[in-house]
């Protein structure tokens, strides 16, 4: 199953800094390594897992000083030979070094290549390898906290203990399989029935976390509306200050988009203020309305910012939350509409209620007692095949039929199960057929 | 001479990478990272220099999982205790674990902080110092290598033969100060006098990498001149992609400065295209053409583009290269000047010509011989001291002077030439002194 390649990246973040790492795997990971590297002590032994100080050379040329640390198979991160290299930080001497690697026989690693290896190798499930960089993208702490949960296995070993439970239901079936005039007992037959049903329900539990899972990994979708100098802006920045986020720019979207990240009560916001997009003259202006047409109709909260100064009119759609600003201005705010919230971006006034109120309506985020799991798209789409594959059974199973013909669902929805863990299953349920199986028989 | 306080950083560049590097140094380094490190291995043994598995806990959080590996002083980059924390490479994976660090009792390093222990532990000198910046901020393989050769200690052996060579004479200088009533032997005299001379010789000969110090750190300033439409911005692309180069962005230069970097035969080069700054309105226009003037006059190296279509006139100031672009537009190249270089933009032709032309005329760029030292401008301003100071010796020494007044220039070209490496002296000057004295004398 061991790869026959060996791979090698630039580990860290590009830019400067004191340190850049190196990373080779694969079976020439510690040769490839030995060829470049000169250790302080001539001749000194590479002992595993220690870092050696050394220089390390192309030819002739020195290319940097630093450490070297080396991993034998399986005792490693992807379970292959691997070897670390500590550098310099900076942009050339590290690609130099880069290059280095490469010329003595590793080849530049596609993106989460290590890590694909690791879960080929057993290191991990795929639902772990997910949460890899579901932990360094991470823009908030109550995202960190489940992309930590599931790195750690919680979600593996869930999925690993629905598995079981419908392998024992098709292991149970395929037993008839092979006496189909037996038939299935009825009793028989209500058990598996109340074991389908069993696993629907934990299936269903965590089908519950897709919108969380969601939510934490690209951000609740928050858009901001009104009429212009209803002070849009002014909120938009209040928000933006609440928490000071650790990620100011959302990757990936491009300069023109004016969304903004926000971390509110730990949940990862993306802000879409609707003002930005009309401002423009006429031709791109029509381009503007259809881009805050779309950025509405997506948003899992809409904010509608109203002058509090001015008359206004609070009809309003299901999914929006009314704020009127710029209260401070007001004579007397007797006559404040309940429906609405008062605030005043000058001041800061009622920001930290909305905010609450914000949180409070976000679908799918369980603020108060948070999920072990958040599942993804990919889970999801896995989870979904699963249950309607279980129905199908139930109804096969319900209506009498043949115990191979209700086998099929079942066999699809373990595979489907665990595809989400990256399990490929057949001799496994071989396996498990022939070990409740009587030998002789 | 050891630090009482404990010091962290993160030494990864910020941003989004598989691996981030924590770094503690101090005394209490090593308990630090214990406090927040549980190895796999519960009660394991936190050996020296060994990468141990674990992971990092903020009181009952699990922050990230990693590896920690100590260094025990004097043997780690710093001299002192020091912790090497890898875990994550994600912004808030990452900041949470140095937080924890913080907590943990070390205080966030100041720039250059681990350095500056290293230097003061006599893990390096000075000149080594400010070479590793000058290594991770290498933009050109040529820039690099000095780095590299200064970082090894080229430098600072130079610098250090010539202190041993002042404090010499210094030492015979003193040995008369206690004997004023005896003078200065003639002979002893001429022979000073020849030493003090080859020490200037020396200085000389490092002052002169001084040009070659500052294009390799800060880049050859190139300014492309001429009318407009004479191709000056097709110019100035394919010089940017004559070399593919690593670094695409000036550090510290601010959006609307129009430098752009590119590396010509290995070389850095800061290119200022004046086309940029004259074509804005009235206003802003006065300012341009004063930046202009400013940047022609900084200039090492001024290329005049000139459209070979149009009449032209080739006068010329001193620094100028003068270039005919366009001559792919010409009917005939027969009555093409001699002093300009025939280029175009268009088809490429005459680029390299005008890249090797560029390059041979940049000032202090000793291109076919690189020099081990390429001085940077503090060690410049501390030489210049130095060679002012011999004078002045030389001068005192000549007009048979008192040897204590001879030996206060002398002392203090000492001080200057040892604040290169960062050496304070007077106790080394006594040591020498004694040393060569008769005790009981």
């Amino acid at each position: 199953m061991l790869a026959d390649d060996t791979i090698a990246a630039i580990s860290t973040p590009p830019g400067e800094g004191a340190i850049a790492v190196i990373r080779v795997s694969g079976p020439d990971a510690i040769r490839v390594a030995e060829r470049i590297f000169r250790p302080r002590k001539a001749g000194a032994v590479l002992s595993e897992r220690v870092l050696h100080f050394g220089s390390f050379h192309r030819d002739s040329e020195k290319l940097d000083e630093g450490l070297l640390a080396v991993f034998a198979a399986p005792r490693s991160y992807t379970g292959e030979n691997m070897a670390e290299i500590h550098g310099h930080g900076g942009a050339l001497v590290s690609s130099r070094l880069y290059e280095a690697v490469l010329e003595a026989g590793a080849r530049a690693a596609e993106p989460g290549e290590f890590t694909q290896r690791a879960f080929i190798n057993g290191k991990m499930d795929l639902t772990q390898a997910e949460a890899v960089m579901d932990v360094i993208r991470a823009s908030t702490p109550r995202a960190l906290k489940a992309a930590q949960e599931q790195l750690r296995g919680r979600l593996g070993d869930e999925i690993e203990a629905i598995r079981a439970r419908v392998l024992a239901v098709v292991a149970h079936l395929e037993a008839y399989i092979d006496f189909p005039e037996e038939g299935i007992n009825p009793h028989v037959g209500a058990d598996l029935l109340r074991d389908i049903a069993a696993i629907q329900e934990r299936i269903t539990a965590l089908l519950d976390t897709a919108e969380e899972g969601r939510i934490l990994r690209e951000g609740v979708r928050l858009v901001l509306c009104g009429a212009p100098n209803a002070g849009k802006s002014s909120l938009l920045n209040r928000l933006l200050g609440f928490e000071r986020a650790i990620v100011s720019a959302i990757p990936g979207t491009t300069r023109d988009t004016i969304e903004e990240f926000a971390s509110l009560h730990g949940l990862p916001f993306r802000i879409t203020d609707t003002a930005g997009l009309r401002e423009t003259d006429d031709v791109i202006e029509r381009e503007g309305v259809e881009r805050a047409r779309r950025a509405i109709e997506n948003a899992d909260v809409i904010v509608r910012v109203i002058d509090a100064t001015e008359t206004y009119d609070l009809a309003r759609t299901e999914n929006e939350l009314i704020v009127l600003n710029k209260v401070d201005l007001l004579a007397s705010r007797d006559s404040l509409p309940a429906q609405a919230l008062p605030v005043s971006c000058t001041t800061g006034e009622g920001i930290r209620s909305l905010v609450d109120a914000i949180v409070a309506r976000t679908r799918g985020a369980n603020i108060e007692s948070p999920t072990l799991a958040a599942i993804n798209a990919r889970h999801q789409s896995c989870l979904v095949r699963a249950q309607k594959a279980l129905a199908q059974a139930t109804e096969d199973l319900a209506a009498g039929r043949d115990p191979e013909l209700v086998a099929l669902p079942l066999r699809e929805a373990l595979q489907a199960v665990g595809e989400v863990v990256g399990l490929a299953d057949t001799e496994e349920i071989l396996g498990e057929i022939f070990s409740t199986f009587c030998i002789g028989k």
